[in-house]
């Protein structure tokens, strides 16, 4: 599949990386001589993000590549994203060329904030709104606004690279997002220019409150839940009354002046001014990481769209032993020590082996039906150091597989093939409604039964033997 | 220390699950008959998330009792809060009340949302503004406004109770926070009613994209960082002309019909009618927990806050073996079989290594002059099933620590005494800037010897022998 990225600023630059490590080919048309580096420096971003919040593998990344010609970049794509300066004139003239280069199949996006569809196509472009929120590599959100069949073939496409759709049914300027990033934007401005807080105090009044409410469950959903048990009509009773409030000062809109852009840029300076934007930049993809990767424990949110994502991407292949692991290793699994920390050894080791129970037939399904294996003893040796960033594998070896007992060894290695832990696990088959131990239904002990005869022939494992006596 | 909570509904409750997990003795006054019911709920949601969030126990928890006679609430109190319902003349007479029962040295603080200090203090009452985030046991943020000492005063208690205090310098209505949850509610209607987006649109635009931003960041640090290399200038130049634009509807507010409230209603029901409110908040609670800790590990916003707040956490006495671990299982750290995930088992296990390293020297001052141990084995028994919101401690013995090794023997027990599992560990002394083995510094092996000498007594624990050979 090939993208073209027509554009390459903060947006397109996130569009390009967003395709790219899910495996498209991009191909990249901007006029600005920088565009080849910002784009690089977007893309060591996502390269070091992106796969930090899946526990599996990414496709393998496709082929960049730039070029000044517009029809060769939109030639045999499959999607186009115009992500150029916010100007209709400009918009209507690329958009055009667009519309007459690429292939009739091919999804024509832009990533305008404020401009309708209608707005886009008034000299005739086929196109559609395919509104991205920075940083567009890590944050799943794309509003679609236009012909509902395009935006259903866009959909399709963007669940493909892990992004959620959202499609707009009625166009309305600045679709519905940024609907409510410029209300909060207009109010904070007049609490910056009236003396009330400064930018470093506003941003505390979201973060240490509403906004981790926000990251999951958005706002109604919230106030259903703090009406609590009367509901959301005891809710709206109950809040209804302050609309007509002086609650804020919006619409009657501060004027944007030096003075205004100076205090506002004076105290972000003061908030973070020690930091440059790239440590900014990693600071923020890691805590996104970290708060997509904790809601997909319970698959809200982003978290479920991670979930679904990872679920279909493709296991890699296995040669003589199973590989049971194959993932990026996230910043937050590194300690004091510069490293790995040894705990996410044995992270590694408990994934493989859901991996190879999956593999053997004692999947979810099987553990639904009220059957699953418990561990009972692991040992771990570690043989080498392991940093944010590497590419983490492992192959497991069958050692017993009869009756109620799983015995297995895994052996992770990093990315450059040096072994860096060996994970050896020794499990019971349980019958989860009594806790206590019982045997394996037959389709488990037979794959065992077959995986063990295929693997008879190997010696044991260098290391092996430790649990289990 | 003691605490007067008058008004007992979900904000109150909130108070005072917040000040009873952190060892405070609670006395609430409220005329609904039914208060103790309302309250118990909210503390049974607050014992299994608050703990959660923290790597080692809280405080011992307070006393709790209910009172209907408002002297004896305030009597000998440190903090008094108010949170009855938001009418001026019920807040007048109340706080009144509490300004002349409630020592001269007590905190009297109000949940308000809209009213300001001048109008709550009116007629003569000595009152803070003290303004609380629902579910108060989990958000940090509390917006303090009136009297520069009294909120001074507040402020260290409320930071002593793990919150954090932003204190409002200038009286406004609604404070901060509200203030734009105010204008996004007024947006939202609009949305809703105009019929361009349903309430549950509304919230996915929220939370797969800038509440994913605002948890971590807020507002103008995200748009800091938008902005790039060019920064908060260059932001504001290309977004300030939308300010004259029609990207929001604000101020000129629709009006709030039968119509609209049972548009929303329906809306709400129909996006998560089929999950009761108590589900919605232990749903709300886990991601809450998860997103704070994920935070924790940069130390960003509530997750700054929880880190310190941990660090002030006394540890408990230790007996005749240094205690290593003590704290309450999250949720999350359980897996598909229901229990404590195997992986948990070992990170306790590291924890108590860590906490080991401190108490003899190898501490976090230790590590920033370039030494520490990097563990090369670990052997974990799984003995007993440990459950989400079980009280889990460590008790470590030192079985080796000459020269460059330290082995030693975790065991992991339940609240009920059960022994869960060990954990045996086998680390080295290392250089942290050639990555080799190297001795201790004498503090270190000092600290080891002497520890060694008081346990040469006991005998070899069982199970252990499993490392190092």
């Amino acid at each position: 599949m090939k993208a073209a990225i027509i554009g390459g600023g903060v947006i397109g630059g996130g569009w390009a990386a967003r395709f790219l490590l899910n495996g498209w080919n991009v191909v990249v048309h901007d006029p600005d001589p920088e565009a080849e580096r910002k784009i690089g420096e977007v893309l060591t971003n996502a390269r070091r993000a992106l796969p930090a919040l899946y526990d599996k593998a990414l496709p393998a990344e496709g082929t960049l590549r730039f070029t000044a010609d517009l029809a060769d970049a939109c030639d045999a794509a499959d999607w186009v994203q115009e992500s150029v300066p916010e100007r209709l004139d400009i918009k209507h003239r690329i958009l055009g060329e667009l519309t007459r280069q690429a292939p009739d199949r091919a999804v024509i996006g832009s990533s305008t904030s404020g401009f309708k569809p209608s707005e886009l196509a008034a000299q005739g472009a086929r196109v559609i709104v395919a509104h991205p929120f920075n940083p567009v590599y890590l944050l799943p959100l794309i509003e679609l606004v236009g012909d509902t069949d395009h935006c259903a073939q866009a959909a399709d496409i963007l669940r493909g690279i892990g992004m959620f759709p959202l499609h707009v049914r009625k166009e309305v300027d600045a679709h519905i997002a940024d609907r409510f990033l410029e209300a909060v934007w207009r109010e904070a401005l007049w609490l910056v220019k009236d003396g009330i807080a400064t930018t470093g105090e506003i941003d505390e009044s979201i973060r240490m409150g509403f906004g981790l409410r926000w990251a999951q469950m958005g706002l109604f959903e919230t106030y259903r839940v703090a009406g609590g048990e009367a509901g959301m009509k005891h809710f709206m009773a109950q809040f209804g009354p302050c609309l007509a409030w002086p609650w804020t000062k919006l619409m009657d809109v501060p004027e944007f002046t030096e003075e205004l852009v100076d205090l506002i840029a004076g105290q972000s300076d003061e908030q973070s001014g020690h930091r440059s934007i790239r440590e900014l930049e990693r600071l923020r993809d890691d805590n996104l990481v970290g708060v997509i990767r904790a809601l997909k424990v319970s698959g809200s949110g982003a978290g479920g769209v991670l979930k679904a994502h990872e679920a279909a991407l493709a296991w890699p292949e296995s040669s003589s032993l199973p590989v049971t692991l194959d993932r990026q290793v996230p910043q937050g699994w590194t300690d004091y020590n510069g490293h790995m920390n040894e705990v996410h050894y044995l992270e590694a080791g408990s994934r493989a082996t859901d991996r190879f129970m999956e593999i053997v037939g004692a999947d979810a399904a099987y553990v639904a039906k009220g059957l699953s294996y418990f561990t009972v003893e692991n040992h771990v040796r570690y043989l080498g150091e392991v940093l944010a960033g590497d590419r983490l594998r492992a192959e497991t070896r069958l050692l017993d597989g009869m009756g109620k007992k799983l015995h297995l060894f895994h052996t992770l290695t990093r990315g450059d093939g040096t072994a860096v832990a060996t994970v050896e696990s020794l499990l019971l088959h349980v019958d989860l409604g009594t806790r206590k131990t019982c045997l394996p239904e037959l389709t488990v002990s037979n794959a065992l039964a077959a995986m063990a005869a295929s693997q008879a022939a190997m010696p044991a494992p260098e290391g092996s033997g430790k649990v289990g006596r």
